[in-house]
């Protein structure tokens, strides 16, 4: 199963693309980076580099699942606007590339990854970068919490599975 | 000129297609109404058919402007962050389109259509169909909004024209 993990933002959106086989539960890192928009320029035109950008990530690794963090409001208003909005293109990309979405919120990421659902956030990357083998914790943090989504579900589609047995 | 005027919703988008004659200062009704999308489906489904609708009135009516009320956060939390995603994808489809986006706050579009820019939604109500020359109120509220905010920019932008004369 490939696992396309999103950590929703507007200068950045992180991605990760991960392998998981239930069998072994071996994860197997694949490709992982971030689509960043450019300050100064409006809005429409940062919302279609982060649509695009999901877009090409879907028709290059063909992903059986997105996992993408759920959002909750936060003291900087303008800031959440548009973050929300990127998210909304970030959806959109999925479902126009048939990709079923799978969303969690930061606690069960925090939890699925490290065990904690009140981990730090370096805690959360070192626990990434271990399951993950990577040379490397990788950058920027954005990255690391899209990988740590995809991992989130890789190990919940699993434990579903085993509750059907 | 042509434009379409959106009240930016999860439930209900509001949308009104007017024409603007700049030298007369004439405002014509064209097409005005809602794209709805269905409650206990997912996010991303009526994200997409929010996306649809938006395309799909470019396409027919070629608008030259697009008007959009800007959004502020309000207590809601959750219908907020499904109201900035459907924004997104509503920005995503006219950049698509390459139709270029306007944003006007609450107070701009009451003050442009009402004279006042803190006035009540039934005054606004009132006046859209007295300025469109319409029969009847526009139903839903949201069809108001969205003939409201194009109104809004047919006049700030006659008034741009005046200014640069």
């Amino acid at each position: 199963m490939i696992i396309l993990g999103i950590d929703p933002g507007y200068a950045i959106v992180g991605f990760g693309v991960i392998g998981y086989d239930d069998r072994s539960m071996k994860l197997t890192p694949i490709e992982y980076g971030a689509v960043t928009t450019p300050a100064h320029v409006k809005t429409e035109l940062r919302l279609n580099e982060i649509y695009d950008g999901i877009c090409e990530l879907c028709e290059r690794f063909h992903p059986d699942a997105i996992s993408i963090e759920e959002l909750f409001f936060n003291s900087n208003a303008k800031t959440a606007v548009n973050v929300c909005q990127a998210r909304g293109v970030i959806l959109l990309a999925a479902t126009k590339a048939n990709i079923p979405v799978f969303e969690y919120t930061p606690l069960q990421i925090k939890q699925s990854v490290t065990g904690y659902g009140r981990a730090e956030k370096h805690q959360v990357i070192s626990m990434v970068t271990t399951l993950l083998e990577l040379k490397a914790p990788p950058k920027p943090d954005d990255t690391a919490d899209a990988l740590a989504a995809a991992i989130c579900h890789a190990y919940s589609s699993s434990s579903q599975l085993f509750g059907l047995k």
